[in-house]
């Protein structure tokens, strides 16, 4: 709900009274404030928002005995002098909220101030006393004294009609008009314009807002590798037409271009591309990570640079430079769908830098650069850059050049593989630079770690994350870890964004349940996250084979060679994508994470939950069977009162997948889910009119 | 478990290191130290810790990458200059802990420094690229070059030592043997006790401890009316032996002496009197509350302040001021008993401050001083300070000399009336005074208001608080709420005091369950909390009478007269009390909130719940029978593993209430509990010897 900024006070940057009033004994300010939210870590980081939502900000506030309390919440622009003010509002337990609009891509700071409201007491108590019969005679007076004393903080006609309903109230009015008097709601409107301020108290410290473009707020995220952009049926042909059908091209930018339209119909917001470098020739991997390539394999895009070039450079067989900041434009002008690359900190051993700089590395004793690893594990085909180097500062400028030097090719959005490997320090410093000249670029970090580092990550500026979604499975799970995000301060500096699958990453899950298992696994990322992403056309085309039993890599995967994918085949799941991609577009509550809520169901095999907006206005209610393998069904509980349905009233379930429409009664329904049908519901509820015709 | 404080490393106040070595760039710190416990609001407030316990401080500290991490708790008393510090160890998922104890009933001050340890990251690669069979000749060199820099910030022997051991490991010994002094434990104590700190992390703020002394953490109460201490077979006489039967003579300070050994047979720690002070007369209440009180009746003890005097004088009728410090002389000496004080703010129409100080209290606009209330309820025999007032200083000043002198006249515990009706600011300053000159006074809250108010008074200061107990009755309810004060970080600043009773409290759960209830309530109260109290005699003789249907007050209630309590009538629960308050003096585990656990039981009546010290030397195990109607019985699981009981192995429980012994088997035991015989086991686990014969 958009609260109105009721009262827009221009006051002085630190919006301190004057010197004199604030002389004033600080052992009298007795309102306390205190678990503020958002506050991360006590104000060490910003919080986040997103370009135009209302940023909700809750505090316990309170003082001792009963006295009513006046609460605003006090807001500017980081490079602003002047705070804005508006009114915060009670909840139950000591809780108030306020809301600010965030409507500029900007820093924002915050605060909150509090004070004892004698009227509000006053008019409070008169209506506690009256209606238990007491006499109010002196009560009416000690009224008049305290609207007499707002009287001395107005001016001109609020002052004058202030001061006379003072004398009023004072004066020998008959019970029932001094009554009427003391609960007139235009006396009431001009004491809440004057309070008593002089003791008010001032929450200790000033809280910072981030903010990032809408998009880092919600977005379907599409990964798919240039090298096999290819059209398939081009595949067998190389650029001169007469290649050996045997063999397939290296994919290109034009082709990805080519491609473009085919993910605009299926509804992607941003298209993510892995490394777009020079590929080292040194100790280059092989097809399903051999330890050397042959001479016609591609490598791995991740062990950035040759002679080619570096992180600066694009790589020859995708195309040239300008062909890619055509992709860039063309995907954004004609598509809206914007193109983010990978940032991989690290370099192949063939990496320009390592004759530039070789004190930005790890030496080994015997003079050679130290590879990465993870002992015991092995990478030789990848140096790490050494962050205790003596050129520390060298190293993080030209680190940042690099991101600077893609924003100057248009580019709006990185996605950060590894950064947990690299200092906390840096990621700050590099994020906050960046957002301080270009607010708009985002982020996502790619952290596949322990918990608690991946939070300090958001915390240091990461827009998004990478979370555990993958093996997030049962319900419990489900619910557990959903729980974490959005009902903790976590929700606070972390956003999520929900991966079923990725190069690196294909589940038991998915291995073992097939389609059933794809579809379950799409549905539960993008609608229980507003930020979801699948890398293609893997997903589409169902793309399971591991590696060798137990593993998660995927049997001949991309990262080592070209494929070849036939994305028109009849049993891809583009229709689905589709599906789910548009109800995510069409239906707010899906573009935010705030109104999820969890929901009985009598089979544990199904799990359900929907998210609303703050008003309630857009509702989705999602039921998804978890069993790949059976139909479950089960009675589902819904909180319907809240959404203006009686008990025993009947409504529309329309399902956005399928197109099925359902009538529901109250508050529990029946589902069954066949995985071998559709093992999802996403239902948007529509009344029905009194004529039978519906309505939102 | 006591930890040794392991390096006790004198460094300046600050403890920062020398200039040049921290001119050191600040972005090459790459440990985060975050998550810190006890820290209570951002290190607004201290935490809390008793006299003699370690204090555990726990925190989350972790790096990027992989590197293993040194961290230290440092710690010094609030006068001190010097630092002292004792290494952390690491538990999982990055929480590290470290202990240090509690020597001094001061204050103390902490904080942490953790940095990256190269040779303990080094010496642990080493191991897995051992067991991967790799080839290690290049990280022995490495291992010799770190050795050789530590040897740099060593002197004398140890310097020696440690390029001693460069030197070897650089050169040609044979693999075995540089395995074996790579992994050598002399060398990596040495290199443990010279780690390189030039770039560690400080947290970036010290945080408080307020230290009380050990009955704040472990104490057993009772509250009683010194007005009704005379012993029942004089209360029908006056002190010339010869009043008519009918009447009670008033209590004294003399008849409570004569009462503590009574007390002491009971197992009481603590001896807390109401009020003391000459009461008012004006508007006195009456039996059963009523609005004037008759000739003899002696008034609410709360009404403080008579022409008698005030808060600095004692109620004539109880005694002289030397009778007082003679009983606070024998309690302490004789029997080990502490007398607590009630500290009510507040005054009686006929205080002399009214006279001395009308600045101090409310007007209304007709001239007179507005009573309390607290609209619409009336209390027109008392009337509160008006903490507003221009004379804030001078107030203050007095509230405090009011406790300094009761001080001066052997008190040590203060039990402080509805402390919620007075500003927190003025607590904390309070407090904060008192302790800085008697650190060994205790201040209990009495404060029955919401949540926030009383945790944010226990933060300001207040050394124990009473709670909602009373009104947690069912399994589910009592769980809930010892996890909220035991698990949660409410437990670094909130002492709990539970009352089964007090004078304005006789709850539902008594006067419906009798005899039963009252063990029932007894048992939870003296075994759930380390701080439990009871008001007797009411207590021990059941007394359970409402003043009326649906109300928590006692019928004919104490406050407004005088009792006649038949201290050694058969039935009284004196046995039960005295049994309860051995085992917590017995039992180490009742002495502390720290090691509470609930268990499993098939049956929802029964709550089942150990508690432990932290080494499990001492272990008590309470079953508690919630239906005071009928007996229940059900299956009880423990986690007996964790106390080094086999499964399957035999042990005895010996029920302290009832001296019965049970032989148990493994972890799941049978458990019947007859509310008309005995509600409750309390358990002492002692296992079996081979013998047979039993040792703990």
């Amino acid at each position: 709900m958009r609260r109105e900024v009721v009262e827009t006070r221009a006051v002085p940057a630190g919006g301190r009274r004057p010197a004199a009033a604030r002389a004033d004994d600080p052992f009298r300010r007795r309102v306390v404030i205190e678990g503020v939210s958002p506050e991360v870590d006590g104000g060490r980081f910003p919080a986040k928002a997103t370009l135009g939502e209302d940023l909700v900000v809750e505090a316990d506030i309170f003082t001792d005995g009963t006295d009513a309390i006046g609460a605003v919440l006090r807001f500017r622009k980081a490079g602003e002098e002047q705070w804005h003010e508006t009114r915060m509002e009670p909840l139950d337990n000591d809780r108030w909220r306020g809301t600010f609009p965030i409507e500029e891509l900007a820093a924002y700071r915050f605060s909150l101030e509090a004070w004892i409201d004698d009227f509000l007491t006053w008019r409070r108590d008169l209506g506690r006393r009256q209606e238990a019969g007491q006499d109010l005679t002196l009560e009416y007076q000690v009224g008049a004294r305290i609207i007499e004393e707002a009287a001395g903080r107005a001016s001109g006609k609020t002052e004058t009609a202030l001061l006379t309903a003072a004398a009023r109230l004072s004066g020998r009015l008959r019970g029932r008009e001094l009554w009427r008097l003391a609960l007139d709601e235009h006396l009431a409107a001009l004491m809440s314009a004057h309070p008593d301020r002089t003791r008010s108290t001032l929450y200790e410290r000033d809280l910072q807002v981030r903010v990032d473009p809408p998009r880092a707020g919600f977005g379907s995220w599409y990964e798919m590798f240039p090298r096999s952009a290819q059209a398939v049926e081009d595949a067998g042909r190389g650029k001169d037409g007469g290649a050996p059908k045997g063999s397939v091209r290296h994919g290109t930018f034009r082709d990805v271009e080519a491609r473009l339209p085919y993910l605009a119909v299926m509804g992607f917001d941003v298209l993510y591309l892995p490394p777009i470098h020079p590929i080292g020739r040194t100790r280059r991997k092989g097809k399903n990570n051999a330890a050397e390539a042959g001479a016609r394999e591609p490598g791995s895009p991740w062990a950035i640079g040759s002679e080619e070039g570096g992180h600066k450079a694009v790589h020859p067989q995708l195309g040239t430079l300008e062909e890619f900041r055509s992709l860039v434009g063309v995907a954004r002008e004609k598509h809206g769908i914007e193109v983010a690359l990978d940032l991989a900190y690290q370099c192949s051993p063939d990496h320009p830098y390592l004759r530039e700089h070789p004190e930005w590395f790890r030496l080994l004793p015997d003079g050679n650069i130290r590879h990465a690893e993870n002992p015991p594990k092995k990478y030789e085909d990848i140096y790490p850059f050494d962050f205790n180097t003596p050129d520390r500062e060298g190293l993080w400028l030209e680190l940042k050049s690099i991101v600077d030097y893609w924003i100057e090719q248009g580019v709006r959005i990185f996605r950060v593989d590894n950064p947990h490997t690299k200092p906390f320090a840096f990621w700050e410093w590099l994020i906050g630079e960046v957002k301080q000249s270009h607010p708009e670029v985002i982020f996502l970090a790619e952290a596949f770690t322990r918990p608690k580092v991946m939070y300090r990550l958001a915390k240091c500026g990461f827009c998004q994350s990478y979370t555990y979604f993958a093996w997030k499975n049962t319900r419990a799970e489900l619910m557990e870890y959903m729980t974490e995000l959005t009902q903790t301060p976590v929700r606070d500096f972390f956003r999520p964004n929900f991966w079923p699958n990725t190069p690196d990453i294909v589940t038991e899950y998915l291995q073992q349940g097939g389609r059933a298992a794809f579809i379950t696994r799409l549905v539960l990322a993008a609608t229980l996250s507003s930020n979801y992403g699948i890398y293609g056309p893997a997903f589409e085309l169902m793309e399971n084979r591991p590696r060798e039993r137990g593993s998660e890599e995927y049997l001949d995967s991309e990262k080592y060679e070209m494929k070849r994918w036939d994305t028109g085949r009849a049993d891809s799941l583009r229709e689905v994508i589709s599906s789910i991609n548009a109800a995510r577009r069409e239906n707010s509550a899906l573009q935010t994470n705030r109104g999820l809520r969890f929901h009985q169901v009598s089979n544990e095999h199904i799990v359900c939950f929907s998210k609303q907006t703050h008003d309630a206005r857009s509702v989705v209610v999602v039921a998804v069977n978890l069993d790949y393998r059976h139909p479950q069904s089960g009675w589902v509980e819904l909180p319907v009162a809240g959404w203006d349905i009686e008990a025993g009233e009947k409504y529309q379930m329309h399902d956005v997948l399928t197109g099925a429409r359902y009538t529901w009664s109250g508050s529990r329904n029946f589902v069954l889910l066949d995985p071998a049908v559709m093992p999802a519901h996403v239902f948007v509820p529509r009344r029905q009119t009194s004529s039978g015709r519906e309505f939102e």
